[in-house]
């Protein structure tokens, strides 16, 4: 049986991820109140910016698991290629 | 009566603001149910790509309006170097 | 006489500046030697890394002087939403 | 005898790479100019941002050669874990 594109993830700490992106939930919560508060914008663009910072700390550790994961078993098994435009799309995502 | 810190997000939509961050917060809520279903990590890293760019949309807006408000008051009013240091200090967060 | 636009770069250490861009200049001719001598990919993208950690920094600071200077007094004279566009414009620029 | 890690460089048109980091020298040298004519500092700042544009579409270039190159070579033969964790500390660095 071919190895399945969704396996990576279920040996990541599935639990791990989703608490922090519960904690990432509860930050963007914390802004939607700072606005309606009617809170000094700079304060709100520095939330933001941790916001962000929160997100792509998530994103660099899915891309490391993935990369040494399903990146490294499709090149194995020669779907390398596709494996490898994907990640380079995302990365150009991620670092936009 | 000096001016208010945070007259500025009053004079912003604030209704906009917050519909905005609302639907952040779904687009998060959407990615932690991706990864609690085992979504295959790149589509679950397009979607953090995704979310990051409407919050620094967001944020640019923001800044924008903060520039043309805040910073224009500050500076007529004596208090341009701290604003202009603040608006520096913000915009390094948002930029890294 | 109105406040000329070139002003700010003079007030600025322009020597201090050309001495940095020359700096970065040299490290663009070692980027050219790195690639003509069939160094490893790895090496040659660590060396962009600096040259764009290098750019960025002289960047932060140029707009730091620029709003400090420029943007202060154009916000002074009445021309602060042009300076501030032009600004925001910018700042997008360097932060893709 | 194992493959060299030089060898992708040398798969990949050096000629073009070291044309367009000419260029990019070129470009450096065009800011010095500027910098020493006391040109505006918003036109000086828009022209490092066109020079960090151009470093980071070779780097985004180099990056998706070097992937599907030494990368590949590098899994297939066993060294994947190494060549992915210095892929991952690169793409750190360009996406700062």
């Amino acid at each position: 049986m071919p190895r399945s594109e969704t396996t990576h993830v279920d040996r990541e700490n599935k639990e791990a991820l989703i608490k922090r992106l519960n904690r990432i939930g509860g930050q963007v919560e914390g802004l939607t109140r700072m606005v309606a508060e009617g809170r000094y914008c700079i304060d709100i663009l520095t939330q933001i910016a941790a916001v962000r910072a929160a997100l792509d700390a998530l994103g660099r550790e899915m891309l490391h698991d993935h990369a040494h994961g399903c990146l490294k078993d499709a090149v194995r098994s020669g779907r390398g290629d596709h494996a490898i435009d994907e990640l380079m799309r995302v990365v150009a995502r991620l670092a936009r």
